[in-house]
């Protein structure tokens, strides 16, 4: 029989339309059959949307919510007077093991605070890390942390190595990831003495225990795809994707006002419109920005806060494919093993 | 009368081509009437060439040089062997006098050591930072530090928030630029302690000094252009300045990959292609990205390994823009007035 999975989404507290969630999900289901969710959100509101998506509505159990957290709620705030709120509660019921993973389009920073009091990290893995799934030439590349943890410490990073490798193997399907470090430069001398540390524990773990570690990459090396996995700390990832994030917004302001300069440019344009529509997908935050928190007892999703259809049943799928691999238990022998081997 | 500037540059030790340094160097000249040259590099080679820019030649003199640093040259070897190179010789003209200003289009590590125990720091300032000009929605920011010093410490942030305010105010020609605080969040309790710091002490600067201190701004800000200057350390800097060159390339990949796809594409692309050569001259790091060494007692430019000749002439035409606006004396009364007010 094959496995049931449950995922539970917080519908409140993001711009992302009702009926883009709606719609992604039950994209999903039609690739994904085994799938069932739990909605969190406001249960008339739902009910006069999902009309529509007769599977869906078979598979999906509405939690009414009149409370959400918004996006400007300070953590602290949160975690005293914000207990019936769409997210708290999705977040509960996968402690409660009524679903399996939680997916959100809200607070980050709530989300993240949320899951590390309820949900809990693996055991030995000390703090959680934010993966994302980044276009580059040669396909994609997972890239963490990206705001979980700010600290810079190499036991972070060796952490963030072995859970970025874990998920890269997953959705790639392959089996010995490379892994780069994220650093100034490619000599062994660069860089801060945390990096530096991490890379000599890193190239030791690649002979005990076969993992794939290239060595340093620079900023640039993300895009070019020079490793499967690229590892560095929460506020170095986070300046990283958000200086991405801008760089493209930046170059579709440019080229809109390029086209739009002449008749002939518009025409050009209007040619190569669908051409054009192909790399704003491939490229499109809205589409590919789904941050998973890595190191908890069970996944937990957080999607663009402006998500379109096709962001949320793309990260509907990554959740579906992670849950249906085992990734949590997969991780958790890797972690003992690693420890394991480090000890004798 | 009016002041004449005389500009060294290393022409050896990258693959920029002879003869873009030299149309470069003349463009900028039909500009800038009082420019004169010292070229460091193969006297034959560049006797060859400088033929047909007859102006520039009146202006210019060659000194041959046999020995020159290569791009994967150490910092510690070419300190001890090589004092005769044509990067090593243009910086001594500025020590010595008889140039204003060195460019280079070399090996970045070296420029800067070499600089630093040559040239020397301001009075005031501790350790140098590589400024660039980076391309944002609303026109041009300073950034700043991009690799120089890759320690985070208050201090040196508040020095190259002084540094990148006095560039950014000659070269845009404002009174007064706003500063931001590279940062993972706007919020005040965001991010880490020498950040923290910073900002308060850049706050209390702000009332006393009247320098436009705008607060934190995060990695999209950068493109969004929401502030004059960009402020962060050498390590986040140059991670965030290669990731932003990574994603451009990535861009253009995917667009000539698009644009290939199929024949209407193809249409679509041969009648837009001017829009999209504004695009790629407006955003090529060829063209843009020039690293000035701020804090040191003569300025000095790395300009791209592999610059275009118009990358060359903007270079050029920035350099004699600080000289003539007095960049150096500028920051240095700011930073004694800063020390000055501070101490009362």
């Amino acid at each position: 029989m094959t496995k049931v999975f449950t995922l539970s989404v917080d519908m409140l507290g993001s711009e992302t339309k009702l009926n883009d969630i709606l719609k992604g999900l039950n994209q999903s289901l039609l690739r994904n059959l085994n799938y069932k969710f739990r909605l969190y959100g406001s249960e008339r509101a739902i009910k006069k949307k999902i009309e529509k998506y007769k599977r869906l509505i078979e598979v999906t159990e509405i939690i009414n919510c009149d409370s959400y957290i918004a996006m400007e709620d300070k953590p602290s705030d949160i975690l005293k007077s914000k207990k019936n709120s769409s997210m708290s509660l999705a977040i509960n019921s996968v402690t409660e093991n009524t679903a399996d993973a939680v997916l959100s389009f809200g607070n980050t920073g709530a989300l993240m605070s949320l899951s590390l009091l309820n949900i809990k990290t693996l055991k030995g893995i000390k703090r959680p890390a934010i993966a994302s799934i980044w276009p580059n030439m040669k396909g994609e590349s997972v890239v963490l942390d990206l705001g979980a943890n700010t600290k810079l410490d190499s036991r972070y990073l060796i952490d963030n190595s072995i859970l970025g490798a874990s998920l890269a193997s997953i959705l790639f399907k392959i089996d010995n990831p490379s892994i780069g470090l994220l650093n100034v430069g490619k000599e062994d001398n660069k860089g801060k003495e945390e990096i530096k540390l991490a890379s000599d524990q890193l190239k030791e773990i690649s002979k005990n225990l076969g993992i794939n570690y290239y060595g340093y990459v620079e900023g640039n090396d993300i895009s070019f795809g020079r490793t499967n996995v690229v590892v560095t700390d929460g506020f170095t990832g986070n300046i990283s994707l958000k200086t991405a994030e801008g760089t493209a917004k930046l170059f579709q302001s440019h080229l809109q006002d390029a086209f739009r300069s002449s008749i002939i440019s518009k025409m050009g344009y209007f040619l190569s419109s669908l051409a054009m529509k192909s790399v704003r997908d491939r490229l499109d935050p809205r589409v590919h920005n789904c941050g998973i928190l890595m190191g908890l007892n069970s996944l937990a999703v957080k999607c663009h806060g402006q998500s379109e259809y096709r962001g949320v049943s793309y990260a509907a799928d990554i959740i579906y494919s992670l849950l249906e691999n085992n990734m949590n238990k997969k991780i958790h022998d890797y972690v003992s093993e690693m420890h394991n081997k480090l000890m004798n």
